[in-house]
């Protein structure tokens, strides 16, 4: 499973856990401004009695192209309408191909038939490594590129969330019992997890806790509002 | 580019760089027991007055699995018959795939259009992640999963190995002016990449000089016939 920190890898590490997979969390630290998600996905991974817990480095930055691993600034203050449907600058190149890549290189040692990922096409659709046919044509390609595809075992690779809406994952985290205090989703989090409340990954989440009628528990930099 | 510094990437590297194409290259540290392919993928970089040569570190030792980047033993004296067909311990879960997201990537963020991958199922079969089929899933996979699978940009995934056993490549990368002698294909090459004459890949080298009629420029360790 690949967990990155946020409020949608915790509802699908919660949700794996409750369907009674053993979880092994992949997490990568690739370069991202925001490496306080990295502690948020330890917490997640020991939150569902993860298995184990990997940290894999793959220095993504050195190929640049993203706000994410560069100096580029990160968009704020933008409503979800402003977003659209381009490409953001927030994309990383191939980032979701590389993870899955390296969940299914585990995978296959392990000898698991499932990976998880918490990608979601609703409300940021901009992301092209995160459409429905994206992931059928990864799951295609996993059952290709391994041991399991010439035995004949099929991978499935799940993206529960794929078709929710950030209020629906909020509260389908909250019937769960995920503490979303401890979830970090801000770009621009400070190195203890403090968002910023204005990018768009903050402008997002903001909005799935207030649409599905719920508190927002995130812990904001000091002098933004929750 | 993926360059491992093998015999057949470095005949890749050829071919592109005879065929117009600017070469960016990439190897990947990777736990590879055999880390002096790195230093001769070095050298087929500049050989073909790469633009830019990329070392990336990807610790799949971590994940285990794999007789190149663990303590479990590399099968040597093995004639190709008795190869087979099965997925030899060599094999490394995943590896293409990974390797392959990262050249994606980093093309995304090149702008280029082109992969190449000295990936090559003639002479040994067993490595599920060097068919056809699998190399096809993985260009579909590359369309879907960028910038340019969105804009309708078409990515290519170049094999032009794949075909063509150990012989032809070897005829074929004399004739494009490879200096073989500087590339490392084996399994247990010394730090200063001599070759141990037994593992399977050197066997299926030797054997693809042999079979071309060409004098084989391997370096071999001390003591084992050329």
């Amino acid at each position: 499973m690949l967990v990155s920190g946020g409020l949608d890898s915790a509802t699908v590490a919660a949700l794996a856990r409750r369907d009674g997979f053993e979880v092994y969390a992949l997490s990568v630290r690739y370069g991202q401004r925001h490496t306080a998600e990295l502690a948020a996905a330890e917490w997640v991974a020991r939150s569902v009695g993860s298995a184990e817990h990997l940290v894999i480095d793959v220095a993504l930055d050195r190929f640049g192209g993203s706000a994410l691993t560069t100096e580029s600034p990160v968009p704020t203050g933008r409503r979800q309408a402003d977003m659209g449907t381009d490409i953001p600058s927030t994309y990383v190149p191939a980032r979701n191909t590389v993870f899955l890549s390296l969940a299914l290189g585990w995978a296959e040692v392990l000898g698991s038939s499932d990976l998880f990922i918490g990608a979601n096409a609703v409300d940021y659709s901009g992301y092209p490594d995160c459409r429905p046919e994206y992931l059928a044509a990864f799951q295609n390609l996993a059952n290709l590129a391994t041991r399991a595809g010439v035995e004949g075992v099929g991978l499935r690779v799940h993206a529960p969330l794929l078709d929710k809406s950030k209020a629906e994952i909020v509260a389908l985290g909250t019937e769960l019992g995920v503490d979303f205090s401890a979830t970090v989703s801000c770009y621009l989090a400070t190195p203890t997890g403090q968002a910023c409340g204005a990018c768009d990954a903050c402008v997002l989440r903001r909005k799935g806790f207030a649409d599905a009628g719920m508190p927002d528990p995130t812990r904001y930099r000091p002098g933004v509002d929750a």
